[in-house]
C-alpha cells in the first residue's frame, strides 16, 4: 500500500513529449486554474489562489518595508484619459475592452477597462500633488487587469489577470531612477529567495520597453523548455506622464516643476513560472517557502490498527502545525498510494507517512517531492528533520535552477553561431549589439528570439552579432512566452 | 503650543448642521477616498484602504476558521449566463455595465462586468461538482464589483466597489441553511467586536430580498443621523441556481440531486458605516481594533531641548511598536497644534504627547480621541496605560453605539404612531406586520421607511401596523442609505 500507484501520473502528458500539453495538464489536474466561459479568461481555483496569496504576502511585505502604501483606483478609464500620452495609447489601445453601455443607456464616452493604470492614477496625482512636501508619493495597488489577447494560456497570458502595480512620483530624476532599480532588485530577490527562480536582469531595448516609459527594466527567467519568461518589470517614466497630466509641484526654490515617475508590476504569471521552472513528469513542485501546504501527512491506517495510527498522527501533527504549514489527508475513500500520487502532483514539498510498523518502532517516513528520496526518522526528531528537509529542498531547487540557467546561457559572436546554438538547445543567448533597431529586428526575424535585456553588468562583447560593427551593449536574447 | 488649534475643524461642516456634507467632508479631508473621473466612481486613498485591509484581514480569518478558501472568478460574464436565472437577471440587468468591444472588434455577445458573481461561479460549480465527495464547496472571493448607480456617495453607493462574496454548495437544505446563519453570525460578531457597530439581524421581506434567493438575511446598523445601513447580507439560494445551471451531484444513495447553495457578502460600505456610527464634529473616530494607526506620537520639541525630546520619543516608541500600531509625526514643517487637529480628524484613537517638561518629570500625556480626555502617566507605565486606554475606548464606543441603538429603536402599533415617532426622530421602528406586500408598500409610501428585517427573535406584536389584522411577524422598519 505504501508504494505509489501510477494511475494519476499517467494522466499527465510527459514534458519531454509535449511541453505545452504537460503545462496545461498540470494547471488543470493540480486544480490551480480552469478555463472561464469567455475566451482567454481563467478561474484561479483555491489551490492556485493560495499560491498567489503567498506571493502577495511576500511582495507586499517588501513594498511596505520600502515605504509604499496600498490604494484602489477605478477599473474604468475614460477614453480621453488613455489618449493623453501618445505612445501609451498607441501601445495599449489595440488590447482594450470597451464599456459602451451602463444602466441601460449608451455612454457619452467609451470607458476602457484598465489595461494598466498610469493614466487614471496620474489624473489623481495631479489633484493631490502641489508641493515638495507632498513628495514622494509611493503607492501600490493589487487589482485585476484586462487585455484582449489572441493567443492565451492559463497564468502566462490571459484576457484578465491579477497583478500589483506600483506608481510613484518623485521630486528628482535621481530619486525616480533609484526607485526603479530598488523595485527591480526587490523583484529579483523575491523571485530568487521565495520562488527559487534565478533571473537575468537588465534594461529593455527601445522596441521592447513599456509604452510611455523612458526605460523599462526587467527580470527574465528561464523555463524548463528553454523559453524565456518576463517575470516582473520596473519602468522609469521620466516626466512623460507628468507633462501629459500636468503633475507639478512647487519646489523649495519657489519654482514649479513636473514630477519624475516610476511604475512597476508583477502578475499571476509568476505562478506559470513556478510550474515551468520546478515542475516535473509527476506534476507541480513547489518550493517550500511559497508552498501553501509544506507537509502533507498521510496516515497508513488499515483495519484494527488504524485508530492507534490516527491518534499518533494527530499528536505529531499538532506539534508540527506550530512550525510549518501542515495538512492531514485522513480521507477513508482513497488509498494511501492514490494520496501519494495526488499530493505529489499538487507539488507539496514533503510527505509524512506513518503506518502500524512505524508506530511500533517510534519512527515515521519523510519523502521529498523533488528527489523522491525517502528517509526514516525518529518521531521525536520530526520537528527538526522536517525543517531541515524543507530548507534543503528550497536550497537545492534554487541551485538546480541556477545550474540550468548557467548551462543554457551561451555566448554567441555571430548570427551563424546563434543559429547553431539555438538548433542545439533553446535558452539565453548573450551577444554584442550595436544598439540599432534594424539589427535587433534581424535577430528576431531569423531566430524568433527577441532582445530580452541589455545587462547592466558584464563585459560588452567586441562586435554586434548582426552587422559586425563595434558593439555598444551586452544583450541577452531568447524566445519568450 | 500644546493646545489644539481650530483651523482644521472649521473646514469640516458640523454634522448637526448638514450631516451629508459632514460625511463627505470627513471622507475627503481625512483622505479616505476621492472622486474618480467617471461619475459615481471613487479612489480609495491609502488612509481608507488601510482600514479596508484590516476589515479584510479580520473577516478573512473568520472565513478560513470556518473552512472557506479564496479563489478568483472572471470579471466578465456573458449576457446569456446572466439570463439563466429569471429573477436574478431582472434584478441586476438595469445596473449592468456592458462590454461590447474588445481587441478593436465588436464582440459576438455582450459581456457584463460582474454586478455579482452567482452566474459565473455556478457555471464553474457545474463542471467541478459530480459526487457527494465533492461537497461542500466553500469558496470566497475578494474582488471589485460594478453596478451602474444613479445617486452615489463615497463608500455607501458607488459605481465600482470592493467586496467579498462567499459562494457555497451543499448536499442538503439543512446544511445550506446552517451555513447562511453561520455567516450572518460571523458578520454580526465582526461588526460588533471589531468595528464596535451593534446591528439588528433578521430576514428580509420578499420585496427586499436578493434577486434569485429564497431568503436573504441581513445585518442592519444605525447611523449617526438615525438612518439605517445594510452592513452585510447572507442569502439562502435554495436550488434556484443549481437548477438553472445544472449543478448536480450523485448522492450516496445513487440518486442524482441538485445542490443547495448560499452566497454572502460585505463591502467597502462598512467604511461608510464606521464614519457615520463613530464620527463626530472633529472628524473620523476609529475603534482601536480596526484603526490602522492606534497611537500617534507627537513630540513637542522646540529649539534646543528638541533633540533630547526626540531621543526619548524614539526609545519609548520602540517599546510601544512591539505591542501596538504606532506612528510618529516628527515633521518640522507643522506645529504640534496642527498635528493634534490633523490626527484627530483622521480618527487615530490615542495621541501621545511628550514635551520638555514631560521629559524632565519622566511623564507623558495620553489623549483619547473619542472623549478628548487627557491623562498624564509615568513613562514606564506607557505600555500598560496605552493598552488600557485602547481597550477602554473600544468598549466605550460599542457601549455608546448600543445605547443609541436602544434609544432610537421604538415600537409603534399603528401608522399614526409611526408618523409621530418618525417626526420626533429617525431610527429603527419595530411593529407587527401581517406579511402582505401591500401593507409593506403602504409603510414605504407614507413614511419613506422600508422593511429592514423580520427579526428572528423577540415577541411578535399582536396586530399589523397598517391593516390592523393579526400580525405574522415582528418587523423592523427604517429609512435606509
Amino acid at each position: 500500500m505504501s508504494k505509489p500507484q501510477d494511475s494519476f501520473v499517467q494522466q499527465i502528458t510527459s514534458p519531454s513529449e509535449d511541453y505545452s500539453q504537460w503545462y496545461v495538464d498540470v494547471v488543470l489536474k493540480a486544480e490551480l486554474a480552469d478555463y472561464g466561459p469567455v475566451k482567454g479568461t481563467m478561474v484561479i481555483r483555491p489551490s492556485g489562489f493560495a499560491i498567489w496569496e503567498r506571493i502577495q504576502a511576500g511582495l507586499d511585505r517588501r513594498f511596505r518595508e520600502t515605504g509604499h502604501e496600498n490604494a484602489m483606483f477605478p477599473l474604468l478609464i475614460p477614453e480621453s484619459y488613455l489618449q493623453r500620452e501618445a505612445e501609451h495609447v498607441e501601445g495599449f489601445a489595440p488590447e482594450v475592452a470597451w464599456v459602451t453601455h451602463g444602466g441601460g443607456e449608451p455612454l457619452a464616452e467609451r470607458l476602457a477597462i484598465r489595461p494598466t493604470s498610469e493614466t487614471i492614477i496620474c489624473s489623481m496625482y495631479a489633484k493631490w500633488i502641489h508641493s515638495y512636501r507632498d513628495l514622494p508619493v509611493l503607492i501600490n495597488q493589487w487589482c485585476n487587469i484586462v487585455r484582449w489577447e489572441k493567443a492565451t494560456r492559463p497564468f502566462l497570458r490571459t484576457t484578465e489577470f491579477l497583478w500589483q502595480e506600483g506608481h510613484t512620483a518623485h521630486a528628482t530624476e535621481a530619486e525616480a531612477h533609484e526607485e526603479v532599480l530598488r523595485m527591480l532588485e526587490i523583484y529579483r530577490e523575491f523571485l530568487e529567495r521565495e520562488l527559487a527562480i534565478p533571473v537575468i536582469t537588465g534594461k529593455k531595448s527601445e522596441s521592447e520597453k513599456f509604452a510611455g516609459a523612458i526605460d523599462t527594466y526587467s527580470c527574465e527567467a528561464l523555463m524548463g523548455d528553454g523559453r524565456v519568461l518576463q517575470a516582473a518589470t520596473s519602468h522609469e517614466l521620466g516626466t512623460n506622464f507628468a507633462l501629459a497630466f500636468d503633475i507639478k509641484y512647487l519646489d523649495r526654490d519657489g519654482v514649479e516643476k513636473p514630477v519624475w515617475q516610476t511604475s512597476w508590476g508583477s502578475t499571476t504569471r509568476m505562478i506559470g513560472a513556478l510550474i515551468m521552472v520546478h515542475g516535473d513528469a509527476r506534476g507541480l513542485v513547489l518550493p517550500p517557502r511559497i508552498a501553501p501546504t509544506q507537509v502533507i501527512v498521510v496516515p497508513i491506517a488499515p483495519g484494527k490498527e488504524g485508530e492507534a495510527v490516527r491518534t499518533r498522527v494527530r499528536q505529531l501533527t499538532t506539534t508540527l502545525e506550530g512550525m510549518y504549514r501542515v495538512r492531514v489527508d485522513d480521507r477513508d475513500e482513497y488509498t494511501p498510494g492514490w494520496k501519494f500520487n495526488e499530493w505529489e502532483m499538487r507539488g507539496v514539498p514533503v510527505r509524512l507517512e506513518l503506518g502500524p510498523r512505524d508506530l511500533k518502532a517510534g519512527k515515521a517516513v519523510l519523502a521529498r517531492r523533488d528527489t523522491g528520496e525517502r528517509i526514516t526518522v525518529d518521531q521525536e526528531d520530526l520537528p527538526h528533520a522536517v525543517g531541515q528537509l524543507l530548507g534543503q529542498m528550497q536550497d537545492d531547487l534554487l541551485a538546480r535552477a541556477r545550474d540550468r540557467l548557467r548551462e543554457r546561457t551561451r555566448t554567441v559572436a555571430t548570427m551563424a553561431e546563434f543559429a547553431e546554438a539555438m538548433a542545439a538547445d533553446r535558452g539565453f543567448f548573450v551577444a554584442g549589439w550595436c544598439g540599432r533597431a534594424s539589427c535587433e529586428a534581424t535577430v528576431k526575424a531569423e531566430t524568433g528570439a527577441t532582445l530580452r535585456v541589455i545587462t547592466l553588468e558584464g563585459e560588452v562583447p567586441p562586435r554586434c552579432l548582426v552587422c559586425g560593427e563595434k558593439a555598444a551593449h551586452r544583450a541577452v536574447f531568447g524566445r519568450a512566452y
